[in-house]
């Protein structure tokens, strides 16, 4: 596997970060995941966009050279390096505040260089997942105040995500104050009294770009949506639910902890959207 | 410099982390800082216990080879190789849950080993900032609510460092629900009516070794404590206020956003407790 690091090419195994990169000490950095088909990055306009706006929110510099344009050179490049040109695949994209010593909480002095890194991967949809639905169960949500910012600060969700795997589930969804906001890596969605609902695009999650394009299929398909959290107690009456996300792109979820969702199988409103959703993404 | 990485004593510039370390990509590691004085390490059974800890609520799984006394081996091979033997110094560990691909939310496969990091730098104590005493900012409290755990999820600690730094103060005092619950990488203490006052060690501080030493002192000393969180205005009467942490053991704080308190110098207090902790710490 080729990778990117700091304007390089390189063999994976051949990839250095130093121990003294706040990525490493601090979880301080940032990052992306776009899906790409034969060789075409999907929505990539705004994943840029909100790579742009989780570097403002942390006050990480980017690199003059580093554009919008530059970094889709990197993505596409790695792609071909990998043999990616064909079918689905996954590219990873990171930014750190740098590396420097002695380690200190605040910034390093400005000037210091961040740490750009990238990998690509070959990427399997989940379509099996996505005939029978997936189950999924709640946990606290723990998380700070700020998961609206894509940072690599991701210990809470990496904790919760394999509470998911000791259960045997596919996600877990983290619930604030009785609230569900999402999932540790997906967006959240369910049909409760034939209304669309998913949590509204505050601090309290991350936006994902797939939420964007689901709300925006939602709305061709003339499907009512409420951007209004609703309580654990409130799906126990939901119809039907899904996570989004940009590997998910659109899951019908049948379990919540255990509690069967409608009938335990994807229900026609997730279908619908679904299609919908992945004719915008890979139509 | 010289560090130590995964069983290697070698030049900080030739220590590789892969930029698939779990560290490097979710913040999934935990850490510890201990003093050193002449060659001896500060308190070192009671971080080591706390890095048990810290392991344990990350669930990280701890390498059979790295007991107590091979950390304190690492440590203090540390010191002797970098010529710390004579004077101050700052042993920093931190362990993370290891390098794998592809990159999952969830726990690696088990037997993946940690990745296991360690330096030492000299250290200059802030003796000149102990007799002025030092500014301190407030800024919301927004991290998770497992502060408790020494993790390396240390962006919003970061950036409220750089609040300070920016502001010209030497620390960032976060806030809660309108309690003051500690520093950026230090606990709090005020003089308050004649009565100290600390934030308890729930989940929602880091209770940090140097606050224990703190408190044993000061029960030998004979000063009445109280770890009761305290709101913001109730500063305003603040007759003292100190932090404590491994690098800046007991310091006093003479300003608060601009406020004086007490007469704007360090208070009696503050003193006697600051000479009793040192002298456990150092003496």
């Amino acid at each position: 596997m080729h990778v990117y690091l700091n304007g390089h090419y390189i063999a994976a195994r051949d990839a250095s970060i130093s121990p003294l990169d706040r990525g490493f000490l601090f979880g301080d950095g940032i990052y992306e995941v776009v899906r790409a088909l034969n060789g075409k990055l999907v929505e990539a306009e705004r994943h840029w966009a909100r790579l742009d706006r989780s570097l403002r929110e942390t006050r990480i510099d980017r690199p003059l050279t580093l554009g919008d344009d530059a970094v889709s050179e990197i993505a596409l490049r790695l792609l071909e390096e990998n043999g990616l040109m064909q079918g689905h695949a996954i590219v990873y994209l990171e930014i750190t505040r740098g590396s420097v010593s002695p380690r200190t909480h605040h910034f390093p002095p400005a000037g210091t260089a961040p740490t750009v890194f990238a990998s690509a991967a070959a990427f399997t949809p989940f379509d099996g997942q996505r005939v029978t639905g997936v189950p999924v169960i709640l946990a606290p949500d723990e998380r700070w105040a700020r998961c609206d910012i894509k940072s690599v600060n991701l210990l809470p969700n990496a904790m919760a995500k394999q509470l998911a795997v000791d259960a045997g589930a596919w996600e877990t969804l983290f619930v604030r104050d009785g609230t569900i906001t999402e999932g540790t890596s997906s967006n959240f969605f369910a049909v409760i009294g034939g209304e669309l609902r998913t949590h509204p695009a505050t601090h309290a999650i991350l936006g994902g770009i797939t939420r964007d394009v689901t709300l925006e299929a939602v709305a061709t398909l003339g499907i009512a949506v409420k951007e209004d959290g609703f309580k654990v107690a409130e799906l126990e009456a939901a119809e039907e639910a899904f996570l989004t996300s940009t590997t998910n792109d659109v899951m019908p979820v049948v379990r919540v902890d255990g509690t069967r969702i409608g009938g335990g199988e994807p229900g026609p409103v997730t279908r619908r959207i679904g299609e919908a959703v992945r004719a915008r993404l890979f139509g």
